[in-house]
């Protein structure tokens, strides 16, 4: 792993500003033969793009992807796999209003000291734009993972502000997501969360979001610990998407206030009968769905006017007027899928490389 | 990184299992020059040893921890750190009734499908007695991050079952953590959980906590976008503390529920006046305290019976006599420091290398 | 590092065919502030182009690259560095006579039985093509050298076939490489091996080489025992360069017929005053010149009849008849000084992070 | 990788000086379920230890190594191997002679430079001594490499001084190694070279040597390009052994002179006809035995007095007493077979990780 490298063997290499010329990604260590082009990747990118609906940016990307290398005959060839989206919609615009000024709630303060310059076209390289790459090279990891495990990768928008759902309401449905303007999937809470985002974007404010994820069809025995744990990582991978400021795997922070004889799931010749656990033991999955939520904490790229400070020292107030997302973590659900299956992927070769083959399903010794 | 190594440039790789010879570590790209001895490492591993309470495992291990390398004329030299525990109370007994049974909500299950094999004498690699040499290691850079930085680390017990407690209460104060029974901040609530434990450990049962962490003099600049951001690193190391099961990083989960106008903290001349975003923004620490909170699960092992299987698909009831923590949490704390001292002080030298040395304080551009 | 990625902390990953779309490099790890733009790198790339004269393949490719990221308004950000090269001259035609059959001296077999697929198209991956790559991020970290330590990298062909000669000899500078057809600093074995190598081209046949390297600057102190030793890495950079048989150090395999009183080398209040060590004393180097050699094979693609078989195991004739270098080592030439570039900015960066900055000159503690 | 890390997947962490209390290592991502215990690497280090005969250091050591971690009922577990050598004969002496002065060839001057501090107890971990651990952990490499693949891995000293010898040669037998006091395969080599290291004795010099590797049963497909080829990694494993100067595969530097149609190796539906590329082909193991050759320098410990500085940059003699080999290169035979074998075990899992098993014999696709 390095700073803009995710995994040890399934290592996915992302560059690329926000307003830059372009967004690309490498992928190397991608197991050769499987059949591959930009028509498998393009769906998921289109999930993520920005202008779909009133409910996130205005900004409008074509957001298509180009495979450059590592494929040939329609198949990967074991090289390493180049992506390219050029960006298009670069609006060129006046910055003199926020240039010198640390937009708060923003990386600008922290990249600004860290580097000694600052970007301040729209966030440089701290950009949420940055996620397309993550989404372009996940996809192609979800495509491995479903083919060669029946994997499938669920994500949805389960809180926003004070509307929630969980899979325990009637309406709660994985397969409605898909057509959800907000990555819902539960039809009232969406309904309910719309209205209040509507009243939100006349206020010139954002909120935040809880979403969750389940995987199913993970083998048993994937992780690496003591650190490389398959929820360390899963952990890690979603805590380095932008705005994310929680992660939980199972029960959560629930666990807390949980018992010994409440929280284990018991083992029956048929399987387990709970999962409390969210799908791994001592850090390896057990084989059951693997369980996660995140929250995603509000843009502070919002019309309401905030104290801030200038590059000089000075106190001064900013407005941020480009073209933002009410509520960050909708976008986001492509994003979380996306990297959860780099990890399990990734996850996946390693367990191939010290231990062979895994099992596809619940065994006995 | 890799499985028992963690860490890119301030490198520990652990081994040893928990009725095994010995427990030891290896700390590889210390800087040279630092004084150093085995005083400087054993009182944060008695913080941790078990047995010091009643509220802590029965097992009595003297941690000595030996100084084998890397250190000459009593500072370090710049090469390997080589640290040694001998295990001298691996009680021989008789393990013919878990042996060949899966105990739930453990790992044994995992690595049994995993390894294919089984080292059953009480957890071997996935036993929290692995933990001792990332107390060990934390004990380093925290003793260089102290000296360097004047960097402060402080973690405590804020919740155990239904007793909780925040900065926001009356009573809380960091500096008793070290001398309270649970490692709680607030004299209130441990008096109250103590109560909670005792009929716990009659009723043979365990219960989960939530411990929370506090660094202070975190210089700005910290974190190596897009991946390896300070926050993630950080999830990722108290998530692969035995038992962790959630992770947050300032206000957490609860920022599903805030405004933009809510959550974005306002920068003065003077600073920033609030930390809703936990030190960290876009990924990198913004020189404010570094905050996280992380929940532990409720140990399994319990003398409640429970249903499991054994090795051959066989459903039977397991009791876990052992000699164990009825709330695991506790002897975490110092386990949590330990990590965020290890990824604070990683991300020190990473950042020294592409950017050379870092700020100490609140600086203006 | 990894398959595709060169390097700790200054990080190229590549990728690209040589009959593909187009080859790519992401630099990750940069240190911000550097000035930077196309025109400083296209000039490395300029030399290693093919079709520069009747010595190197008569393919021609502009190899115009393309900064996609990380750089803003004139300098490096930190953030990766996205570099883009369009292939534009990927000859369409006819690859039945070698499509199934394996080229002796080739990576086409090994290629097939690695990744169980073969890209016949010249060589895909495993063309020499892919090191324009190298040269590309080898500029740019020569440049930050040349810059910050007034390093020099010299390198140039010291033997072909029978014609060879040494920085002892009168003729040898190093000045003279840049405009010498055959990269070779001493003119007069430059005129013998030309003539030598146009009776090859009437032959059909391709001849090895021997490039040496200098590299005068490098400060003392890099190099990062017991394994990631300055001189390890600079034989793993350039064994890594296609053709590559051989790598030597300082007096290289001459050091097996030397005695101790001859080959170390003295210290004296004016520096060492021989360099048998070439510039790396225990891995770390000296402060004196870096100096090492590597052999390049002679290009297997030649228009002389070989025996073979074919993907069914059937044993035939093959004749290579493409556009080839009679003498891949003079094209070698920018690429050896590349890689030693991008490993001594490497252990740069790395000694930094854990020792804080280098000196520049010599030292007595 | 890491500075004292080797590998990616068969990771082996090294510690310990030649004057401290232990040397160690950790060996990471070994396979589960091989037979091992100390009796497996007890040979390997007893061949390298000191102390053998009148041509190796006087220093006597037992070399006694303990599994401490990771075999469990005879079997390796999966987690992490701990490895302890206890140094017995760090023989307390007086340094005065030489503790301000940097001995001219060694690392002293290198060290003190890069970590700002001294060492001077006889080369701390810049001393062979390091090389224990290697051999160690290139023991249990070489007995799973066996045990799957039948690999045979061949080292021997090929030159010493004027004396030389190569596969040709009617007296060459790799089977006499182990019994031949300069680990040499060629008796007559052998005796002419003692006579020979009999008068530097007397003489109080030194000498450098060849060593020759030959690894037979590689399975073909091992290597990852297009920087962590095969050779390139066994290049780097190779140099980094103390006082290697230089390393070449197959037919090495002599390349420089061959034409293209001598040095391609033909392919037979037999198999290769000749191995002029020492059974690496684009980087990737070809299934002919992996020939490599490495020249080690002569030591510079010797009791001929030497110029050189002291840390006061004054100038001064020497005279290195100690207890040194007197030609470091035989001792240096197990280390070269167990770098070559770390290399080919790391590379088996890496290959397995992307592509799955590895295939055994001469195949066809």
């Amino acid at each position: 792993m390095a700073a803009n490298t995710w995994g040890e063997l399934f290592r996915v290499t992302t560059f690329g500003e926000s307003h830059g010329a372009a967004l690309g990604a490498v992928i190397d260590g991608c197991p050769p033969g499987v059949e591959l082009s930009e028509a498998d990747i393009q769906p998921f990118l289109d999930r993520r793009k920005p202008g779909q609906n009133r409910f996130t940016t205005a900004r409008r990307e074509a957001d298509a992807v180009r495979i450059l290398s590592g494929v040939f005959e329609g198949k990967t060839t074991g090289a390493p796999i180049g992506l390219l989206i050029e960006n298009t919609d670069q609006r060129s615009k006046d910055y003199s209003e926020i240039k010198d000024k640390f937009r708060p709630g923003h990386a600008d303060y922290t990249y600004a000291h860290k580097y000694g310059h600052r970007d301040y076209r729209g966030g440089g390289r701290s950009s949420a734009r940055e996620t397309a790459m993550r989404v372009a090279a996940g996809a192609i990891a979800q495509k491995y993972l479903a083919e060669q495990f029946s994997m499938v990768f669920h994500a949805g928008v389960v809180q926003i502000g004070p509307h929630a759902t969980s899979p325990e309401h009637n309406d709660f449905d994985w397969l409605r997501v898909a057509d959800d303007p907000l990555f819902c999937p539960d039809a009232q809470m969406s309904l309910a969360a719309q209205d209040y985002l509507k009243q939100l974007l006349k206020e010139g404010d954002s909120v935040g979001a809880r979403v969750r994820l389940e995987v199913t069809g993970v083998p048993v025995g994937l992780g690496e610990p003591v650190f490389d744990r398959l929820d360390a990582d899963l952990a890690k991978a979603l805590m380095s998407i932008n705005a994310v400021k929680a992660v939980s795997i199972g029960d959560g922070f629930a666990v807390a206030a949980q018992r010994g004889s409440e929280h284990r799931d018991a083992l029956t010749p048929d399987g387990f009968t709970s999962n409390h656990a969210g799908g791994v033991l001592g850090g390896i999955s057990s084989g059951q769905p693997l369980i996660a939520e995140v929250a995603f904490k509000p843009t502070s790229s919002i019309t309401i006017a905030g104290d801030t400070i200038d590059k000089y020292g000075q106190p001064c107030s900013i407005v941020t007027r480009g073209r933002h997302d009410p509520c960050v973590g909708i976008r986001g659900v492509p994003v979380v899928e996306a990297m959860a299956a780099l990890v399990v992927m990734d996850h996946l070769l390693r367990h191939r490389a010290q231990n062979g083959q895994v099992k596809h399903n619940f065994p006995v010794l």
